[in-house]
């Protein structure tokens, strides 16, 4: 499929040659690669959604969204879960449509307070499928401390959906002097993740190829919300989180590293790879660092703060396996690289789409 | 299909007495129905959503919730779009994605500010019907007044999709001293209908099946907001507005009658349909007051600021039909019934369904 390619040229030193490797106009249908989260889907915002929509807010497309309203400084989000299959070891689409809205909201430092949850139900799914998955739902709302405030169903004919696809919107209040976002990255800071990565996307596949990996796999799914709050009640002044779902946290990096202008410089050793990941991914060629995470955050904190948030992170459920994995610094702008064991260094590109299809 | 059944008799003087027609236990698996916004639906909601969400926010799902948040008041609402087709007389996907989330919203009262967009998109969609549709949801957004702050793509395989289909939700601020909720229609409010009735329902009608009217019906979809606005300078004690959209104005003044507690009676010849909705209707026996619409509001008005709000109405372009079809009263609470030409009456009863599925 077309998102397992990769581009052949797609990482130079200057940005301005970073180009789409594969111009929409050369292809005139959506490809699975459009909904990965990586440079197809980019291309489709900067090509067919922003201009329709052109305004300044939607600078953030893709992120929630910060809006003065009424006084308030209000956090907005959305996103759709067409996660297959509907249940996997770890939790389920309920889960993951709380989780992944409210995390994208903490992701601006906000502290979520309401979903909104929109249902597109298959004719012919089992009501109890539907009622399994919204339990799911109500519990890890509460979990994450969030109301679902309002709704709405809708029934398609069968053969044109796959059982429950689930969109949630989330609000959320941002607290006074927090700014984050990725174009606050600055050469110095630290880049810190809050635990193993690759858990989601290896989960999924399991179950989903019907493979074993001699242990069980779990997703990761898990509210970020409270975790961001311990780490905000170090410094207010932490300078981007992003939740590396879609692309991994090879997607991430590169999108903060272009909206900020900075590079990013890993070290490959330091990047907590479970076991269990390490195996699967080298069985099916993935890269750990390309594979989606549901309940891990990324962070750029400035040097004098990263110990004291390195060790509020630690004291959280959520933060407990937190490790500092590189550095932002201001050679290679644009671009992400990761040492390696053996002393040299390699790009980390931004994926084309994402090795997995339908993984959230 | 089964939303074109109708129960064999739902409708009796005691709300009490109501029961869901077609017991959701009997029914092990999903049908069209359940998102026809009828009795299918409420079923659905009362026995599955509401006991998996338990939180009081929830008293109104299906319309925009009304939150306290950071010393606003904020409205909050969402919808999926899975009409089809996606083009048709009078609008397309786009509009309808951005009118009837904005609607909802204005139905609180509320200053419709900002929307957030989901699209599923079917794997081999051509990108430019999902450039339509985004061009026309941009030039809806623009001409309702609010900003597109957040996004998301999925992609799902073909035959799991239908070309595009598109979530919204919405956000904005209801003004201080407007309440406006279904549970405040009092005995002696007048019914006002904004225009005429059936369009929508009708344009989907007659594209989908080829069908032909003599005379081309357009989709009345249009953003109400607006027209919300001017009816609150008259005076911000409204007690209920609602846009009658899947299951027409049927379900949403049965939704109001047994929200409320009390009885609406409908004057026949009173009600707006236009010759061609009447003939379509007869043609095709269907009722007009179950056929969806997208750009109209039934209000229900204290009787001293009636006559004023009408003229206001009147005097908006989106209001310019605007006539009083009923009253609200204190005799067969929770039902509504209509005074035919002939001097009798018939009970309107909760449509099961819709009567035409993926109206919207």
């Amino acid at each position: 499929m077309a998102e397992l390619a990769r581009p052949a040229a797609t990482a130079t030193a200057d940005p301005a040659n970073w180009t789409c490797p594969a111009p929409l106009r050369d292809q005139p249908v959506v490809v699975m690669g459009h909904g990965g989260g990586g440079a197809l889907s980019a291309e489709l915002i900067e090509q067919v959604f922003t201009p329709a929509y052109g305004n300044p807010v939607l600078a953030g497309l893709g992120d929630s969204a910060v809006l003065d309203l009424g006084g308030a400084r209000l956090a907005f989000s959305t996103d759709s879960y067409v996660v297959r299959p509907l249940f996997f070891p770890g939790g389920c689409l309920g889960d993951l449509a709380v989780n992944g809205t409210v995390n994208d909201l903490a992701m601006s430092g906000a502290v979520p307070t309401h979903l909104s949850t929109a249902f597109i139900l298959e004719e012919g799914v089992e009501l109890t499928v539907v009622e399994r998955i919204a339990r799911a739902l109500g519990a890890a709302a509460e979990a994450a401390g969030v109301l679902v405030a309002t709704g709405d169903t809708k029934v398609v004919e069968t053969g044109h959906g796959d059982g429950v696809y689930v969109t949630t919107a989330g609000v959320g209040l941002v607290p006074d002097g927090v700014d984050i976002r990725p174009q606050r990255a600055r050469p110095g800071d630290v880049v810190i993740v809050s635990g193993p990565i690759g858990l989601h996307g290896v989960a999924i596949m399991s179950v989903r190829e019907g493979l074993e990996f001699g242990i069980e796999i779990a997703s990761d799914t898990a509210p970020l919300a409270g975790l961001v709050a311990a780490m905000l009640a170090v410094t207010p002044d932490l300078h981007v989180l992003r939740d590396p779902t879609r692309g991994g946290l090879a997607a991430s990096l590169n999108e903060i590293a272009r909206a900020s202008g900075t590079g990013v410089r890993l070290q490959e050793r330091a990047i907590p790879v479970p076991e269990a990941v390490a195996n699967a991914c080298g069985f099916l060629g993935l890269d750990p660092l390309f594979v989606a995470n549901e309940g891990r955050l990324v962070a750029f904190v400035p040097r004098p703060h990263a110990e004291a948030v390195l060790a509020a992170m630690r004291a959280h459920p959520q933060g407990a396996g937190a490790t500092v994995v590189g550095e932002c610094v201001a050679e290679h702008p644009g671009m992400v690289v990761v040492a390696t064991g053996l002393g040299g260094t390699r790009v980390v590109d931004l994926p084309l789409g994402e090795q997995l299809p339908r993984i959230c």
